[in-house]
């Protein structure tokens, strides 16, 4: 693997594994009040379709990327719900 | 443009403007507490290193997406810091 190529996976895996210390958070802190509901909404809705064009065109990092990054986006979102009413 | 390419230019807009309502909301709120600092820092690194990657590859969507996630991502980390001791 050339170091460009290494270079994009390592980029893909800081900003797939970025939302893990998000996910931690929002589950010890049990608040999410500050995090915006737009962003996570939106950015699932791009991630979805992340993955439907990785899927389209065969793209096993972009795939793999999206799924971990869905799956912990998911998570924030499903905290923030539950932590709505949370005072 | 093909479907496929078009779906993958939705994404990538989506998954760059989703950090603007967060960044109007950390804004209008003056509230950041709930943002984990790693989660920014790490994505922070991780858009810089998908700018390279994409100025080394000419790269033209990935290049304009990660700079502006990147002034986006910045904006939210500034703010962060400057709300870090408004009680």
């Amino acid at each position: 693997m050339d170091f460009i190529t290494l270079l994009g996976l390592i980029a893909g895996i800081l900003t797939t594994l970025a939302y893990l210390p998000q996910a931690i958070k929002t589950w010890q802190s049990k608040s999410a009040d500050d995090i915006s509901w737009s962003m996570l909404i939106i950015l699932s809705v791009g991630i979805v379709l992340w993955l439907v064009y990785g899927v389209s065109i065969r793209n096993i990092p972009l795939i793999v990327a999206n799924v971990v990054t869905f799956f912990l986006t998911s998570i924030i979102l499903v905290l923030k719900i539950r932590y709505k009413n949370v005072v």
